[in-house]
């Protein structure tokens, strides 16, 4: 994106591209047939147990006020709408962390006002969501979704730990909670007795640390030796739903001798209860908040806009990385325009609003690149199988298979005449089939294994339609309906979930790797660059990865810090709005400039010249990403903490976890390693290995003119 | 071991052995110094939570009749019996997991009889060690122990699986029961009272649990990437009882708000307390034990008896491996003449008898080779930097090293005069040192890591001596002083302590990891090749391996099944000694030779031709062990579980986890490596991997004429 502040000109850009595209949107998704169902609930899980989460949350924080309905019917509306008449259609919304927070410091201060108090609290947020929306129409049109790559990774990282620390206080917050007798409750019930307070502690901590240690452990499933490649898969991807319905049955198991009350669970008010649906009507009370309030509400407005301002763009980005090849165009400014709409209507019907999410909206582009990736499979497999049927050299099979796929693409009216991906398709294949032998002999599946092939030349590709985020929002919507099952979560399942969420938003975040480094033993830091492959490990001294890190642990502290002032504390995205000009004029006051560029790399300085041994590898990179077995690879792609951005967006900076751990076991066990991979596969993943999936030149997104630093780590 | 049954001569070849070196067994023990305190404390740990946790089983499985104190006097006594006069001062004693069960069966066999009842129990099963005895008298007078080796890798690792079973029964048992009343408690007080109990239940899941997995995870520190290389060693080597501490304290932290019952705790009387020593009297009451069950009591002798000769001669093969490199004589028919001593003396003085226990005597062998290692390092660091100082080249500076290793050695006379090592040792040296450059010319450690250096040339070698073993032993004594804050141990602590127990003895044993590859993936299949590096799954057919692993198993669950038979449980040590005919005689009718042999290897059978890859790979391993980093090689040489035969004991099976990853490190990022590790080093690495822990050919043990079946695992 080119930084540029024409009014209109950012959003009418976005809508002349996604309009050329918005029928094939419709089309694509249903063409894909019953398929599109896999991407669509893995999605679904993945933002419906979070919007729960978050209104257990709030339940507790607003009193009752606000409840996993609420948060649900957010996320079902906003996805709906969006998945309609948004621009990016990749895009996941949701309620999402910081504004439970946004919600909760605002709660505080209005239940504490004699003319607010929580009966008008909704009203008063209706006015936040007024000013909220006016300031992202003013971001939007004056085209400030150019300038979020001066948020650097600095800034998203930061802010990446700062939520996972906010969710794991949650979880322990929570956890203290089941030893203790909930504010609103009638504290002679059985359940409160001493004994069975403890005996509920207890119970929450087995469930838990239960939940949390399994849907760790499910996480990774593809790398377990049991069991088929397709179960793996299945468990890994939907392991924490899984798990939470084990361990919701589990707390079951001793019903028949304990109280009704424990394990406590979900409380909130089926949604067609009396009282329920209160929310739905506030903008009757909107007027009978006093003026002054109405004006202070641009305060905490200005606060959410930024925030929503930041991780919007940001979720938008991590969808939309270059690593997936996307054809069609991206819409950041028009997505910030629609995101002020969606924040009114949520205002005036008393619901948080929703926003882009990370990990989900990265998530959902994956699954669907696995969709795509099949559909393509299927086809050219077929194609080359007939091909082979009737005696057809390896030149014809490969012919054959380019023609099926230049058929299955898209023809987008937007697109370069000529697409440079189909090109490289055939050179690389030609060149690998002349590698074979003679490339006019016929050849049949004995020496040429067709599936293997086919997933080694399939270049990643994205089903990018409409379809699936439109299914999940109607059944995260569906949910609300089914407030009678979610309810018997209890609430000491959600607290394990809050601990995963933390957890798993860590790896891959630099600065933490970087926290971890500080407190690895010198003879094991080469292991970090095993891991991690950081440059900045190897060029940058020690002393100074040190400094920056404790700079940025204080800087983290002092944002934690602030969430803990009482109402003050609605401006700590204030702290993450200011680390645009820390990084920009004071950090190069302090750090080297090659130095500052390897720990946190700013487009808008000038690049440093790349050392030389980075240059050849990113020369050896021009071979398109291909699916590796299991998707263990792409699987990493997948930025797993909201506002993290991951190491393998720039090629230098890139690893494997589990190519390499291929490669040196068929050095191990030469023998065996034959009959499992044929020797021209292993080549190929030597080849592949220094960048991981290698960078997307195989369809260059033709709207992006550079490359956003943001997704740039080096 | 040859197979001889002269009688006595087994006895007097162990004698004549031990006795040439018993004087300098005390002298090298106390020239070690206060470093000998380090692999006494190690040892001290490993056997005295077992014999506690055994303890608390008897005391619930007897009525209270044999607790603590009891198991930890007789492992005291044993011990210090053992060390003093035994033949194999390596050999740990203990009393162990199949004794328990034996007495608990003999326990639940008398409390019904009316002529016997809990009163004539101890004085019944003072009959029983006498019958037992005379059969090890028996036993080790014909030299059975020449024998031992008829029990092949089969029975072994059923065996070290059986009692991994009944470690997992007793956990969960134990666990379940912390729900429960117990059956001698007032069920009126008020812990007992149903919230209470649920309370104290999941108390009891969380400490065992926490016990389970932090032990577990404090295993593998030295793998970890955090703190220094002696805090990670420090934790691997104490981390299990630190973390008994850890959660004992951890136990306390609610006691404020919860009654004292609460977590139920480890109940032993003290030693003072009245009635608590009824039992060393027991001799007096042998009398009045009807002559019917003096005679009866010969048949649970006979399954004591095979058990404990089992037992006793694996433990003290185990310690001895070859890989250790040990110079003094072995003692089997001795030791278990010594044995039958020990159990008449503990079963006059009513208490269960001590015998050799796994993995505590190989884990002892273990921690006195790390300490013979530092004090052969730190003299020859001294020799070799004197030397440098004096500006000596490389060729003086290995010669003097020699010089020093040399005078190292204990002088013993039943050596034969020149010692194999040596000669390799100077060999390898002067090729290392000619591969470095000009070996005259003089050497300063820039260029020269000499600790590195005397790391990869020291062989394995053990600090063998009485010393560890008497100290070790009294300290399990001073244990039976110290039971007032040994009842600070909450029961649940113990029952993940045997979850603990449990899991750990399963890696390396080969029949679970079989048992694993029958549910593992297909494609995965070669993972279980690259970690074990076990021959059979190239070797021999999936099929025939399912057969035989199913065969094995349902062998393990009849066995199983045995022990739960109310009387006749009694008689599952039979099972085992079938298991030697059943291998020699029926199971060649199934399998054909090669693939048992594979599978199973067993000495009397003749050997089939090597792989022609395994016969290169054997004559590179010419080199003697040596010791890498931080000893995680070492480790692996544990034998970890009951009666299981590591893989590493025959070349062709090795593999090694830690090296490779290594290697493979070293191959992905070159740049970094180099500094870590001079290329000579990986060089000797990339040397060492096949065989992981080359064979000792440092200094064969010159009175084991044919390598034992039982270490020979391919």
């Amino acid at each position: 994106m080119e930084e540029s502040f024409v009014p209109f000109r950012g959003i009418k850009n976005d809508l002349r591209g996604r309009l050329k595209c918005y029928k094939q949107d419709w089309t694509g998704g249903f063409g894909a047939g019953f398929r599109i169902l896999a991407p669509t609930t893995y999605i679904f899980f993945a933002s419906a147990i979070p919007v729960i989460s978050f209104g257990e949350q709030l339940e507790r924080d607003t009193d009752g006020v606000l409840t996993a309905v609420q948060t649900l019917a957010s996320t079902a509306l906003c996805g709906i709408i969006h998945s309609i008449i948004g621009g990016q259609p990749l895009l996941i919304l949701g309620v999402a962390e910081p504004t439970v927070i946004m919600y909760t410091f605002m709660f505080n201060f209005a239940k504490n006002r004699l003319d607010l108090g929580s009966e008008l609290f909704l009203a008063w947020t209706g006015w936040v969501c007024v000013w909220t929306a006016i300031l992202l129409f003013l971001l939007a049109i004056l085209g400030a979704c150019s300038i979020i790559n001066r948020f650097t990774r600095l800034a998203g990282e930061l802010f990446g730990l700062l939520i996972a620390m906010l969710f794991m206080q949650q979880a322990i917050k929570g956890l203290v909670d089941e030893f203790r007798i909930p504010e609103r409750e009638n504290p002679k019930l059985v359940e409160f007795q001493p004994s069975w307070r403890f005996a509920n502690g207890m119970f929450a901590l087995v469930l838990s640390f239960g939940l949390l240690l399994t849907a760790l452990r499910s996480r990774k499933a593809r790398s377990w030796r049991f069991g088929s490649g397709s179960l793996r898969g299945f468990i890994a991807d939907y392991g924490v739903p899984l798990m939470v319905l084990v361990w919701t049955a589990i707390s079951y198991v001793p019903a028949g001798t304990i109280p009704k009350g424990i394990p406590r669970r979900l409380f909130s008010p089926n949604p067609w209860s009396p009282g329920a649906y209160e929310n739905w009507t506030v903008i009757k009370d909107m007027l009978k908040v006093p003026v002054l309030y109405i004006i202070g509400a641009f305060i905490p407005a200005t606060m959410i806009a930024v925030l929503y301002y930041f991780d919007h763009s940001v979720a938008a980005q991590l969808a939309q990385q270059k690593e997936f090849n996307l054809r069609k165009p991206p819409s950041f400014h028009y997505d910030l325009l629609l995101l002020g709409f969606l924040t009114i209507l949520c205002g005036l019907i008393g619901i948080p609003p929703a926003n882009g999410v990370i990990p989900q909206s990265p998530m959902h582009t994956k699954s669907l690149a696995t969709l795509k990736h099949q559909l393509l499979r299927n086809r050219l497999v077929a194609t080359a199988r007939k091909c082979m049927r009737k005696n057809g050299s390896l030149g014809q099979v490969y012919e054959s298979m380019q023609e099926a796929y230049q058929q299955m693409q898209t023809p987008l009216i937007y697109q370069e005449p000529s697409a440079r991906g189909l090109k490289e398709l055939k050179e690389s294949t030609i060149q690998m089939a002349s590698n074979m032998g003679n490339i006019n002999a016929p050849v049949d599946e004995t020496v040429f294994d067709v599936e293997k092939e086919i997933d080694d030349l399939l270049p990643v590709e994205v089903k990018e339609q409409r379809l699936s985020n439109l299914l999940q929002a109607t059944m995260v919507g569906g949910c609300v309906a089914a407030m009678p099952f979610i309810k018997k979560i209890p609430t000491s399942v959600l607290w394990g979930y809050f601990a995963f969420m933390a957890i798993e938003s860590l790896p891959g975040n630099q600065f933490w790797e970087r926290i971890l480094l500080l407190f690895t033993a010198p003879s094991r830091r080469y292991k970090v660059l095993e891991e991690y492959h950081a440059t900045f490990v190897e060029t940058v001294p020690f002393k100074t990865i040190a400094v920056f890190t404790i700079f940025q642990t204080a800087y983290l502290f002092v944002c934690f810090g602030i969430t803990w002032i009482p109402i003050a504390g609605v401006l700590f995205p204030l702290m993450i709005m200011l680390l645009v000009p820390v990084r920009q004029y004071i950090l190069p006051k302090f750090f080297k400039g090659p130095h500052l560029q390897d720990l946190d790399a700013a487009e808008y300085e000038e690049s440093p010249a790349v050392p030389f041994n980075l240059v050849t590898q990113e020369g050896e990179l021009v071979r398109t990403a291909s699916f590796a077995d299991d998707e263990e690879i792409l699987d990493g792609m997948i930025t797993r903490s909201r506002g993290e951005i991951r190491r393998m967006c720039s090629p230098k900076v890139t690893s494997s976890t589990a190519t390499p751990s291929k490669e040196f076991k068929s050095l191990q066990s030469p023998r065996f390693s034959e009959k499992v991979y044929s020797p021209r596969v292993s080549e190929l993943r030597e080849e592949q290995s220094p960048g991981k999936v290698g960078r997307g030149s195989f369809s260059p997104r033709t709207h992006e003119g550079k490359p956003s630093n943001l997704g740039k780590s080096g």
